[in-house]
């Protein structure tokens, strides 16, 4: 006989999930209710109008995918990209390339624009390929890339598509909610993100967002989209406004319950605050690593605050490192992935899990596992450096 | 501002959600761990073996897809169809429907085999279906037709796709827990169920199964899976056995602890239990509804205990019925979908929300009222009738 599961307490700090606060494990505790009844219906009008401020868009189709990020990435290529649609895909670490997959599963062309894992993308680069191609339907770029911590120019890549006639296609999984970002204001056309991240709820659940000349597209499709459970033009019954809601698929209840509670959380704080809050403790943890001798990836100029990629020293076992994190302070970081895999540890400062405590447990761990490790270090250094800027 | 949302308590006996049980709602409620965190991965296993136990079924590739019933659908016939595959799809409700649109939107030929709402799957037709068309890939059938309450003979239409050279695709949405069901017993290739009807976990996530015939099938496939979320090749290295997961993609965490509590709770119970338990209590409210003279939709022989499906009387404005129900007793039960929109009414009696308790509520507050709508019933009589067989 299998037993009831009891999860240990952790602190995440990888590349998420996140921590979750209390407040949002309790909104998913609560009774689940039916998916067309009244108050359920309520709640979903009050989720749009939290994912549109948490967007900074007006966008009638926000609404959150029924799965994770990955399938909000492939309900907007699975509606935006047809047979034969040239698609830009600009790849400067894993998630671009699991967009070039997803336009290739589609039928589309990929033109595909490689960075650096560890670079921003180019503009000149898209540039270059857009004045190379005619007729491309869409750009397709990660906002912030979690696999290296890097932040690409989403509001110039957006108006570059824009002004060669081509739709912007925007992974802000990891940006939202930790980042600035302005998908009205910046014309971004298609964006998904995810729940996991710097919105602190669990993960499961895809916020999705299309501008009116996104949904022109899907309308003007010659070919009927190639999946049933991701087609706007038939989610939209259900999530579309008004009283009446057409029955599409069963919505995830009491996932959606603890998706509304993190924004409502995220719309008290205030999301320039929270914008904020993750630039601050950045910089603390910066310090701290800097006194231990250990460099993050990224130029300061493209580094996100909420994933730092750290390089880890020559000659540790980094599986070590990770797993005496996990066993002595029952703290998550995350190992490198693809190409940085033993190269990086990424360090997550994502919205609940962003604060003063987290930071300082996170550096005086990581100086005893090194130390552990045979590094010498100062013991206490890291922790000073990094009270130094959480006190200024 | 938009403030935290309280969902009313209700009693759910619709077609799902059902009532989710306490123990249930405090295992979403832990705290969320790392989609690669050991403890998680070794939960994962339990899940595993838990599915295979209600499923009956030693798959290997048995798992709980990140997304509701819809997308577990979506999952066998992406995997599955190929451009040009003929698949005969049995259709006597909503859901044979809405799988004939799937094999439409991956190029495959739909062979439908239609029967009348509230009529099972006719073995005769579907007989003849195999005789007329050569080189049939695959038979796909609705076992429990939440949309009607109707049973179809799961084991007969396997065993007919079997001697016809067909893979079975079943949707066990609505069956799994609540009626037998022998996934490896009857040969069925490849299932799809949920969470929300008879497991009694919150809606959000499908389990899905493919015996070794359909593993074949897939690995046999000449062009790529048109879905890079549900493409069992990538999905498995991370639900595959062993310590070594390959992301994919982050797995919905607290989601799945309420799955896995849902299942040790069937396993405490014991599948064979669980289904007389579901038997009985259909035969209490059945005998309750007669006695207010109401019919059920369904030939006794095909009835599914846990969604009854009840005839609505001439001149009842059954909207107002339900929004009493719902007003005066918190109670939600399910209007008519499809072809039976405004016909009956669907009263689920389902997992947790199958008890007595329910039973006895449901009767008399539907007793009170269609006598709130004029009809001239004895009070107390349902109840009466219902209690006797409870006491038996």
């Amino acid at each position: 006989m299998i037993e009831s599961f009891y999860p240990p307490q952790r602190t995440l700090m990888g590349p998420g999930p996140s921590d979750v606060s209390p407040r949002v494990l309790a909104a998913m505790a609560r009774p689940t209710i039916g998916h067309l009844d009244p108050e359920f219906i309520r709640m979903m009008d009050e989720l749009k109008q939290l994912l549109q401020y948490a967007l900074k868009t007006k966008n009638a189709l926000t609404m959150p995918v029924s799965a994770p990020g990955s399938a909000g990435m492939e309900a907007c290529f699975v509606n935006l990209v047809e047979p034969g649609d040239k698609v830009i895909v600009c790849q400067n670490g894993v998630f671009g390339g699991r967009m070039a997959e997803n336009v290739r599963r589609f039928g589309g062309e990929v033109i595909l624009v490689e960075d650096d894992w560890g670079q921003p993308v180019s503009l000149a680069k898209v540039e270059a390929a857009f004045n190379a191609n005619a007729n491309v339907k869409a750009l397709a770029f990660v906002h912030a890339e979690t696999s290296t911590g890097v932040r690409s120019d989403a509001q110039a890549l957006a108006r570059l598509a824009q002004a060669n006639g081509a739709l912007s296609i925007v992974d802000a999984v990891t940006s939202l909610g930790g980042i600035e970002l302005d998908m009205d204001g910046w014309g971004i056309d298609a964006l998904y993100s995810g729940t996991q991240k710097c919105l602190s709820a669990p993960p499961g659940i895809s916020p999705v967002s299309f501008s009116e000349r996104a949904v022109a597209a899907v309308k003007a499709r010659t070919t009927p989209v190639p999946s049933w459970f991701l087609d706007t033009n038939l989610v939209m019954g259900y999530w579309g406004a008004g009283v009446k809601r057409a029955y599409h698929h069963t919505a995830p209840v009491n996932a959606l319950y603890a998706l509304h509670e993190s924004l409502v959380v995220l719309q008290q704080e205030g999301l320039e605050q929270a914008w904020s809050r993750h630039e601050q403790h950045h910089q603390a943890l910066k310090q701290g690593l800097e006194a231990m001798g250990l460099a993050l990836l990224v130029d300061p100029e493209y580094r996100l605050p909420q994933l730092n990629a750290v390089v880890i020293p020559e000659g540790i076992d980094e599986a070590r490192v990770r797993a005496r994190l996990l066993e002595q302070y029952s703290l998550e970081i995350g190992a490198g992935l693809g190409a940085l895999a033993g190269r990086v540890w990424r360090i997550g400062l994502m919205g609940h899990a962003c604060n003063g405590k987290n930071v300082l447990l996170c550096l005086a761990a990581l100086e005893g596992a090194l130390i552990a490790e045979g590094v010498e270090l100062q013991r206490g250094a890291a922790v000073a450096a990094a009270s130094a800027v959480l006190a200024a």
